[in-house]
């Protein structure tokens, strides 16, 4: 048996989310599809470092699965790309020892949110950019982020259906980046709750807009209760960039 | 009467090219709908400064139209794109003297194309740029274009089917910009024939894969002869940049 990882790109327009789903087109579903059919194996699993929700988009997204197929660990991209849609892409294919598990063994996390700040929405980026035509302070957002870096309780900042018990996590960084209209702010960290990259984005644009203030940041924080922090920001702005092992 | 001009953008991915047709989605066909919506003018035709193929994308396509209707002139934007679809939108509106025709008064067109040079194609820009597995060397394409830039008969780098006697044109300028897996080459010429800058850059990719030398342009140009120049590069790598008109 040998254990195949992949870096997997996917515009998550057209997909419902990354989970297999009955009657659904899912990322997981496509792709496990796609192998069953090369490897004839049915039960082939194929496990993700983690769910994406429905609309978000990859980069970097990776997935192992276990196989008893004697295809050249280089030749899977090919195999793979030949028979998938436009819209998921086999990046790179890596042979790895039996104990790796895309999820598990994870180490870190990096997603990117891209807002477009333009007075209507660029139609080249309007499916991976959320529009926000109202003027946005970029340094009062920065300022912001201080007191998020670092390990803190996130209750506060992930949907209230949440399921798991232990809600803090460490934030390593939060770059922003901008260019032209676009404003992107790069989060890594060693994992996130649900929603959590998105309320943290929609709680920073209230920020950016003068609605909250930077200092509110550590009340909200300690208040672990949803509805303290901002809006979900939407979907179709973030993006899974990287997952990072050991 | 006022004489209205727009910067227009759209994704033409989904677009039966500029032109209205009969029963097909086109840029004109759309557009010009919601401008007799919001004018009440059944009659309101619009001008474009040109016509793009099924496919081909616009940054700064150029329209101008004839109305009664007093909206002042920096409402127009945002009352087309709250009726237009997310694939097309209006960028700027001017107003002009009422002898200004979007096609006849241009002076000069800029158009992108944009090649992605990855092993596998870049989801994200999937819809914008053509895919090229290949190796390419951007120092023999550049060393080609030099033969293009100036006053040409360009019978070589157009449809045979072009239906204008006239196939002299001028070149000002042929750029590249590498960026990532990403290989953009920028024309900008006083006017295009039909399919040229796709023809030049499929006669241009020949060069950068070595199957042309740059040295065969001259004679492909004297031969005024279709078919001694490359293949017609896809129209999903071409955007109409801008239009200047001094």
């Amino acid at each position: 048996m040998r254990n195949i990882r992949l870096t997997v790109a996917y515009d998550g327009t057209d997909f419902h989310g990354f989970q297999v789903q009955p009657q659904l087109r899912t990322v997981q579903g496509v792709l496990q599809e796609a192998l069953r059919l090369i490897t004839k194996e049915e039960a082939l699993q194929i496990h993700g470092s983690g769910r994406t929700d429905a609309g978000v988009h990859a980069w970097g997204q990776v997935v192992n699965f276990v196989t008893r197929s004697r295809i050249p660990v280089e030749k899977w991209p090919v195999a793979l790309n030949v028979r998938l849609p436009n819209d998921l892409v086999i990046r790179e294919a890596f042979e790895e020892p039996l104990d790796f598990h895309a999820r598990f063994s994870a180490k870190r996390k990096v997603y990117r949110y891209m807002i477009d700040r333009a007075p209507y929405p660029n139609v080249f980026q309007a499916r991976y950019a959320y529009h926000v035509p109202y003027p946005l302070n970029p340094d009062r957002m920065r300022e912001a982020t201080a007191y998020f870096i670092g390990r803190h309780d996130f209750t506060s900042f992930c949907a209230a259906a949440t399921p798991v018990e232990d809600k803090v996590r460490e934030l390593y960084r939060i770059d922003f980046e901008e260019k032209d209209s676009f404003l992107s702010i790069t989060f890594e960290g060693e994992g996130f709750l649900w929603n959590m990259v998105r309320i943290l984005v929609g709680t920073l644009i209230l920020v950016g807009r003068g609605r909250l203030s930077p200092d509110d940041m550590p009340a909200i924080l300690e208040a672990r209760d949803r509805t303290r922090a901002g809006f979900t920001a939407p979907a179709h702005g973030l993006t899974l960039w990287e997952v990072i092992y050991q």
